[in-house]
């Protein structure tokens, strides 16, 4: 089944202990839309400028990624620069170019309105609770957000967060929305926010998924009440070349192994797909940080991606 | 089997967001010993002051622990003050009042010298190494240690780390002695000193293990050699009221069960028991923060812990 993303298609210029790239493709939407391409079919909505060229467009058609959704406009491309010099762990920003994605406004193509899943990557939220309202349809849907959204625009941040069948957030985004400092508590206040479930990222540290009730029932899990969180590790990684993109490069193969098993199962979502999903999302965070922007996943196939994933069990199952 | 532990029997003065409490039984020896009690006998060397009363030996006898290598000298325990006001996950120290502890000179009584299994808490590496040759026949030999000995007597340290084949240490600790900022690097680097494992311990994230050449063969799992590294959750605490001892009785959780299965399997320490041993230290450790001091593990039961266990098992397996 298909994902439709709406997101950012960007250039980043960066720097970290590794070494330095100037303009490499990025963007939540690029990222994400190259690790779910491993799994299922994959629409993107986002807008580029004139640097944005066939051989950029071609990252992501040649793994069969639908980019008719790619906005072209006059200008430049998004454009972000950081380091990671100071702390590998969370990026610098040293400039915010937005270009035209200043202007941004999702145009849904005709052809994508029969998407099944929709993941909202990080926009804004005015913009996430449109392209979900212009999408009735959708039977489940995801989204990201980050630190500058909770921080200014609370409001209608929770407005989208009421829609989200998953919300993927960052272990310190959630002690900020939920003004908590343990991360228990800290999910549970954010789950109360309004989304069905939750699934918190740690860096090396894995993630966790928090469901409510609301997602126990969807999932059919009513009787196992219980089971109300659950973690997976992350892969580990000796040699993090550049962080920039692992959240998206989670979330893509998290949402894209989700779509993929609902062909098989006639759309049902259960726990364990829930689960295994979140071991996939690991293994393609992994990947994505083992070189600049987009280098790792390009060249990945789902041979090596299984192979992790079975890593990743062995590792942590008794 | 019994396990020998030798470290510190002392009181705490404390101060958390949950309350304040003076002069509570604390120690790394006391709150491995209760934790290692719920598994296997558990016999402790250590030294107390006059302070020491026979309701504080009560809290380890009852629960079957052996305390006639605890020594009773004038003068008062070791007492600590520490605040945890500024940050839940990190003790801040306010007073360290050594007392009798200062000249601790560990006498293992005659009975002890058949423990199979000794424990080397976090004191001076130069008693640790002591109490390791004093002890030949121990077939397995884990050990604790802190920043303190890392940064000021690293060449003592060096040499009992050669003699373990268990390191249990936290994250920090392993990134500060490696001198990485990558936890597998760092955590590969430590093992290069010699520990034939580490377990590393990363609070709310869990703990994860890693097996040098040399345990996997102790371990008969040779043609296994791809696990070198495995990871266990946390158990989620939506409460955390007391840190203190968290550490210690994850190790004493650890290695009980460690040696509850080597009556079982005649004395053969397997990955699966390795493993399964990570899970339970890490329910000891959970239940441990849960209140002040020894509180909380005096109240629990081995049908408490082994719930727990199954809650671990099935928040963390597909």
């Amino acid at each position: 089944m298909s994902i439709l993303v709406v997101g950012s298609v960007a250039f980043d210029s960066l720097e970290t202990p590794s070494g330095k790239r100037e303009r490499v493709l990025g963007g939540a939407a690029t990222h994400f839309a190259l690790a779910a391409s491993f799994f299922t079919k994959v629409r993107v909505v986002g807008v580029v400028g004139e640097d944005f060229l066939p051989e950029h467009e071609t990252v992501l058609t040649s793994k069969g990624v639908d980019t008719t959704g790619i906005e072209h406009v006059a200008g430049n491309s998004f454009h972000w620069t950081g380091s990671y010099l100071k702390e590998l762990s969370e990026a610098e920003t040293l400039a915010t170019d937005l270009n035209v994605f200043a202007d941004f406004s999702p145009k849904i193509p005709e052809g994508y309105l029969d998407s099944e899943y929709l993941f909202l990557a990080n926009i804004d939220p005015v913009l996430q609770l449109r392209v979900r309202q212009a999408m009735p349809n959708a039977k489940l849907v995801a989204g990201d957000t980050m630190n500058y959204w909770i921080a200014a625009h609370r409001e209608n941040l929770e407005k989208v967060m009421k829609e989200l069948d998953v919300l993927v957030i960052n272990g310190k985004e959630v002690l900020m929305l939920s003004d908590e400092t343990n991360w228990v508590r800290g999910a549970k206040k954010v789950l109360a926010m309004g989304p069905k479930s939750l699934v918190v990222k740690y860096a090396e540290h894995g993630v966790a998924g928090f469901f409510s009730d609301a997602m126990l029932a969807k999932m059919d899990m009513c009787e196992d009440a219980e089971r109300t969180i659950f973690r997976a590790p992350a892969t580990p990684v000796e040699d993090v070349v550049d962080p920039t993109g692992a959240g998206d490069s989670f979330a893509g193969g998290f949402y894209g192994y989700i779509a993929s098993q609902g062909v098989e199962n006639g759309g049902k979502l259960t726990p364990e797909i829930y689960r295994t999903a979140m071991f996939y999302g690991s293994v393609m965070g992994s990947l994505a940080v083992e070189a600049f922007g987009t280098e790792r996943l390009q060249r990945t196939t789902r041979e090596e991606i299984d192979a992790r994933f079975a890593q990743l069990k062995e590792l942590s199952h008794l």
